[in-house]
């Protein structure tokens, strides 16, 4: 059982559902029955229209969704919909898709009945179609799956809820994600999506799917499920997302509307009408056309009066000949249509990241732009497991408690704006930035409140509760000032963990013990120059997996302070041993005391150069998307460190290294852990030189790896990378750093037939190999220049004292044989994701989930089985039915799109999980 | 009779009006019936939602109307009526008011029955007003008198047609143009307006009325008609016609939205509401608030919503003691409470010209701007005047006959349009400029089919016509080609009139004979030093006013060739005696031989500079809209001019003057008439320099007129000017020449005692007095800079060349006693106006109209009876109804709201005409 983990989704309206939305498998054949008729003889044009709403970027998502500041953006989301409903009653032909789940809510909140009524009718008769549905469209390459799971959840049973089966999106629709993560497909898929289509991809890679008209394929998602689990049919858009040059008639466009009053000097038809019929179709017998754009639609009638005039004129040409059909339609009309012609369609076996638009051009500094609002989305999604968690351990009360009102729901919108291609990519405008931050700081403060509930439910205790928010600069005002205080420890995992906590304390001696009086191994040191103490404890080990979260009570007194001195240079503990150089400071070899291996390991940070264009090769700057140093060579920040050693005790060891005033180290080994832990800060990064600079730390070794490296997806399956090289088609090299970079969501690692230096990371970051041997992470970036793709900005983060932000992180490295690596970073990388809280746990449903990866742990990699009455002690599990992974439709309804392949869903009670699988069951539960 | 002239409107449409809309007081008592509820104890603020559409400025009519070029300015008006009806259905309470018919009548062509059904039935019910209803809003200043009718008839016919009493607009709404005409208010007033509403006065006297409270007067709008004939209600909007700051939620506006969601952060009801509570309104009890702008309401739903949020918010408040009511409002539900409050108002007898709105911005240079679009609008009228008439004259066989298809509509709209307060007053961009001649020139194209098949038909001939159009550069390709031709002169006035007629011809011997074969007075002269011969032809004169319309036949024949000498430097002739003097050829004096008075006169040519905007005083620069010389004192082109005797004959004598390359004159005087002629010529203008220029000529003479000088108001009555003064409040004089600059749309004079100088033009233009006995007119503009009110462009015509536009253009001057100078210029005047057409009249009905003024001639400004019957004598008049001017109301039904005076209609069969007094009547006729 050591290789099964469960998360948890927390979903408030499973007896709804039930109730309300039996299996209507009869609406979803009308609505798909609804599709309009096309012509089978002729070149069917399928029109599109769509709308493009971010749920934040240049203004924020309430911006967006009121209108407000028109003056940084002319959007506003509330018309959108009015407009687009109103238009839709005008003429039933017309067909309209709506994407973001999060401003639909919101407008859906609004309405009166008899809107919601009208609007419920518009959806089931398929002219308002609900596509991806998630409660954003979420960025691929900064996203962990969890919280696309969570996002793209609270979305899809929102429109189940709502509207039932005919609410149900069966297309995955990510037209402006810069770059695509092969686990997003493989989650859509395992959602029940029948066809993903998105806009972004390598201009190489486009150029030549089009000329080998491959811009349609078959995406087969995942090297761990058993196809077609993980199989989703792909398109490329033709167009991006926007409509053909010419055909764009919303308010924010100038092209010139159909006029067609013959008595008028600027009558237009014919002209548009043969600028339309040569436009330069595929060659297949059905194109899809996105009709619309960014936020496009706030006055609806421009584009549906043209368009029907559009329609109506070129038809018309049949009467004469003409082989062309035009139609309002759906994406998944048109994937009804492609389905229907039964084609073999092109394998796609990897991702598609990097993406580049030109030459120099590569989409890859977002990778780690924004750093602190990476890491506090991370941590906030650790907060909103724990939050769901106590809510159900809890029970009513904890919503409504001692501590007053209190919700979860408020942190899971929040995190689910979080996870946009706008958002926790860090390409939006600075002040959109805050307000992501602000919405999660307010999202936990209402956690807060339940979590305080819950505890005090649970602990039968309602002493007032302080959570420290700033333990990461060593902060807390209760823990400084009192001289004895109890913490509880919330494990939000499903299983043990050692990990270590750090207090802020003002006494110098504490003596600390766990609930039950017994003693705790315990450490106290100073913090830095400010003398402050650092208490570190250590969560007990829970035997098994039940109960599933469990409460841990420390007291901390008498602490007593460490000398420091500044000659050991070598680290070591049960499983590691470290070596620094002493000329250098810096690291110089690494052993796994286990397998008795050794490796030579430098590390040290480096700065490139941003690129503010130039005129030889291409204007392009580095920016908040954009990565492009001006020289592949980084500058480093000090050939050598200078070195303190904080801490040597029995639990932990601690150095300190100095590189320049804005970058600095501490290197931890704990007592009975496996990795290495470097503590970096970075900041505030100089830029008064006028040189914008993206800062790396990177990892030298004598590994073998050759051009090879390993990244993760998302968080789950990890993809082999090569340098200079991509796996379906001839890369031509154009940027030799950037273009080899690529995103990390929790790991990277480079390995040959000996070695395997992992490392995991705390927050999504970019991350490269351009050497052998060699590992490069992407710390912390700060720009003088916009990159010209819209934000406007440069990325400047000002920080608290507007001389730049400092940023600060964890990297967790493990050196492992490869055949065993996994069974390292896997625990270790899902550790780092759910954080302990310092303060509670039980669910509604569950996903059961395989962590492993196919063949890459012996142990681990292997099909377990578990029993789901068994797993919930504490409820009665009154009976269970499997969902698709997005929980919105019975696992067993899901009727995809069948694509040349037979289908093989194994029956559910007994539930047996394959490597990388994620089943979601709906439980009806009692609590006991 | 002989003060007596008749001009023409021509309707197709008044059987249908009799047949379709027979009186339905019954729906206009329920239309003001359906006024919204307001309530007497609280300040009830009237919000009116409304659109202001040119019809014609940055984009052409036709750009404006489908939303093309939205690149130069966003502006779409189909799609802000279709947005307006869809939101008006949403809630009874809304309303909103139409202005622009040219716009509406083209949007109701498009739609369907079901919608044209439910507009109907908004306008039944009060919730959409058409307000003012005329085809354009037109412009003031530089606008005939004639034109304004007839383009006000075509609105309003066609609101009258569609939609009976109910679409009868009751208020004006002239809430763009830059300054208002005593005439325009006159009109309204007989065309049975209740009351009338603008935006722009100048800002002293904006000032001075907020303080006095007197933004709202009655105006009585001449000093003839007895009132209250010409007595209108008139309101200064408080705002321009814009809404308040911050409560602007158009699309094209960037004020916050009403964000009403609890739940959210930038919540922001109560500060909206208390802002609009602050908003600091009259101290009446009723305030009418604009709540639009130029193209607004694209997409209505934008500001409904938010003023559906206001109005429930801020009446919320009166539970809790606020005494201020919001409501949707018209103008005329407006106007009815005030009506209903029974005050007194303050009188208004002067115009508002010129309009500044700040020390240094005056908009006095409009009307001179664009003088050669200025001159083809005015041609275009009487075309269009002669065009109506062979329609009717004609018969139905006029518009399809031997040379085709044709009509008069389409010069009807483009005049129309050509009205436009961005259009004749020469503001527009310059290809919206050319826009607005083409459409003039479509016009007359269709009028010449029409034209060609009438005169086929009344003269039995259809022998091929051509019309020459631009024997103004003496230019015709038949008649310099033929040795034999024949000529219509098609006089379209109500009376005889001897016009000169200037024909170029190759030969050098003409004979010229009338229809009879009698020899006509001509005379073949040099023109310029082309050669070409000039035939002078004389309408012959025909006695009594039946019939109204005559067509002459003349043939030219042996002309002979007249050698030029240059020394006679007096010109005389029986009427006038001209004298230049010899050393600067300048004129010298004029004496007027029946009356044997004479006066100094000298005429000359200056420049002003035009500014680029000081630092010192203000950046204003002189553009399109606004005069603003950078010195008071003009520069002269040249002290003296090269002069050229060209023609002295019995029938003519003309002496050219050459001032500059680009400045020059002819000085005509002909047989048998009382006006001296001085055709100038002006361009291109050089700003080579970088100089804009803005030319004048300037007449010099011993009249003793002190600061006092006149100018006509639309063509019909003349108001009385005053150096730095203005009649109703105390001036502070801030441009000493552009602040005493006033629109001339037909004539200016000086006077004194003794003698009356009399300036006659051919088209509207700028005029002043700044020096004892002196006037001055300004001719053309050529300028470098915008002058930031919008249009973005300098004024700089580059005319066929490119290198500037050369204009040339008429002053008829008349020396007279002041007594009888009426007797000569109105008729001089009126034939201006309606000009014979070289080529040929009945009709359906007329405006019979009395021109002279008051007191202004002992002769002429006497009441004048005409018999309808009779005035018609190859019509069979089976009745006559009296209508309102605007032909959209019978006269008897006209029940204007009253404005605390008796009411004094006469009773119309045998008709009486006081003096400026205009009547129209509905005859039904047959064709005899």
């Amino acid at each position: 059982m050591a290789g099964l983990y469960l998360s948890f989704l927390f979903q408030l309206f499973f007896c709804l559902l039930l109730l309300l939305h039996p299996s209507t498998g009869n609406a979803l054949v009308e609505s798909l029955q609804s599709c309009p008729a096309t012509n089978p003889s002729m070149l069917n044009v399928h029109l599109v229209p769509h709308t493009h709403d971010d749920v934040g970027w240049l203004k924020t998502v309430d911006q967006y969704y009121y209108g407000d500041r028109n003056n940084i953006q002319h959007a506003g989301v509330q018309y959108i919909l009015d407009s687009v409903i109103d238009q839709l009653q005008k003429d039933p032909a017309r067909r309209f898709i709506y994407v973001e789940t999060a401003f639909f809510y919101r407008w859906w909140k609004q309405q009166n009945q008899s809107t919601q009524r009208i609007v419920t009718q518009l959806v089931n008769e398929g002219r308002l179609e609900f596509i991806n549905g998630g409660w954003c469209m979420s960025d691929e390459a900064t996203t962990h799956y969890s919280a696309v799971i969570d996002q793209m959840t609270l979305g899809l049973r929102f429109l189940n809820d709502t509207f039932g089966e005919c609410g149900r999106p069966r297309v995955a629709w990510h037209i402006d994600p810069f770059g695509h993560a092969r686990e997003h497909a493989s989650i859509f898929a395992q959602m029940g999506y029948d066809g993903f289509f998105f806009g972004r991809l390598d201009y190489q890679d486009k150029a030549r799917r089009m000329k080998t008209k491959e811009m349609e394929m078959l995406w087969r998602a995942s090297e761990s499920l058993t196809p077609p689990l993980a199989d989703l049919f792909t398109g490329v858009l033709p167009n991006g997302y926007n409509p053909p040059e010419g055909f764009c008639w919303d308010q924010s466009c100038d092209d010139a509307p159909i006029r067609d009053d013959p008595d008028l000097e600027d009558y237009n038809v014919d002209e548009i009408v043969q600028k339309f019929l040569n436009a330069g179709f595929y060659k297949a017998n059905h194109i899809i056309m996105t009709m619309g754009s960014d936020f496009q639609y706030e006055n609806a009638n421009l584009w549906y009066k043209n368009m029907d005039k559009l329609i109506k004129y070129v038809n018309a040409l049949q009467a004469k000949g003409s082989k062309v059909n035009v139609l309002y339609s759906t994406p998944s009309c048109y994937l009804q249509e492609l389905n229907l012609a039964n084609l073999t369609w092109p394998l796609k076996t990897d991702d598609f990241f990097p993406y580049a638009d030109d030459a120099h051009d590569f989409w890859t500094g977002y990778f780690t732009s924004r750093p602190a609002l990476k890491l506090y989305e991370r941590l906030s999604n650790s907060r909103l497991q724990t939050c769901n968690q106590l809510e159900v351990l809890g029970g009513p009360k904890s919503k409504s408690g001692p501590f007053g009102e209190g919700d979860s729901d408020t942190m899971s919108k929040a995190m689910g704006v979080a996870q946009h291609h706008d958002a926790v990519s860090g390409t939006e405008k600075q002040h959109v930035a805050y307000d992501y931050a602000r919405r999660l700081a307010t999202g936990w403060a209402h956690c807060e409140v339940l979590v305080r509930n819950s505890l005090a439910i649970l602990s039968g205790s309602e002493a007032p509760r302080v959570f420290c928010e700033n333990l990461n600069i060593s902060v807390c005002p209760l823990t400084e000032s009192s001289h004895k205080f109890s913490m509880n420890v919330y494990n939000p995992l499903g299983r043990t963990v050692s990990w270590p906590v750090r207090l802020p304390v003002n006494g110098s001696v504490y003596s600390v013990t766990d609930a039950n009086g017994r003693a705790v191994d315990s450490q106290v040191g100073n913090v830095f120059i400010s003398l402050k103490c650092t208490c570190y404890i250590y969560d007990m080990k829970s035997s098994c997996l039940l109960p599933l979260l469990s409460v841990r009570w420390f007291h901390c007194l008498s602490p007593h302070r460490n000398i420091n001195n500044k000659s050991v240079l070598l680290y070591v503990f049960k499983f590691l041993k470290v070596t620094f150089d002493e000329t250098t400071g810096l690291l110089s070899s690494l052993t796994n005391l286990e397998t008795n291996q050794t490796i030579q390991l430098t590390q040290n940070f480096y700065w490139y150069n941003a690129s503010a264009g130039n005129n030889k090769e291409s204007p392009q700057t580095s920016g908040a998307y954009i990565f492009r140093p001006n020289s592949s060579d980084p500058f480093v920040i000090n050939k050598t460190a200078e070195t303190q050693i904080v801490t040597v005790s029995s639990t932990v060891q601690e150095v300190t290294q100095w590189f320049s005033p804005w970058v600095s180290q501490v290197v931890r080994l704990y007592e009975g852990h496996r990795e290495l832990e470097l503590e970096w800060t970075v900041g505030p990064v100089p830029v008064a030189d006028g040189l914008g600079k993206e800062v790396i730390t990177r990892l030298d070794t004598d590994i073998k790896s050759s051009d090879y490296f390993y990244t993760d997806s998302n968080g789950r399956e990890v993809l082999e990378r090569r340098k200079d090289y991509r796996p379906t088609w001839e890369l031509k090299q154009t940027e030799p750093v950037a273009g080899n970079y690529y995103p990390i969501n929790s790991r990277a690692y480079i390995k040959d037939d000996k070695h395997q230096l992992t490392v995991v990371t705390d927050r999504s970051q970019g991350a490269s190999s351009l050497y052998n041997g060699s590992l490069e992470i992407m710390l912390h970036r700060r720009l003088l220049y916009d990159d010209y793709r819209g934000v406007g900005e440069p990325l400047s983060e000002p920080g608290d004292f507007s001389d730049g932000l400092v940023a600060r992180g964890r990297l967790l490295l493990t050196f492992t044989p490869p055949d065993t690596a996994a069974d390292v970073h896997r625990p270790l990388a899902q550790g780092m994701v759910l954080q302990p809280l310092l303060s509670f746990q039980d669910d509604s449903y569950y996903e059961l989930e395989h962590q492993y990866q196919a063949k890459e742990s012996k142990t681990h990699s292997q099909p377990v089985t578990v029993n789901l009455q068994k797993l919930f002690s504490t409820l009665d599990v009154l009976g269970a039915s499997e969902m698709s992974l997005g929980a919105n439709q019975w696992k067993e309804d899901m009727d995809r799109l069948q694509w040349n392949a037979g289908n093989n869903y194994p029956s559910p009670w007994e539930v047996t999980l394959n490597p990388m699988e994620i089943r979601t069951f709906l439980l009806r539960v009692r609590q006991l």
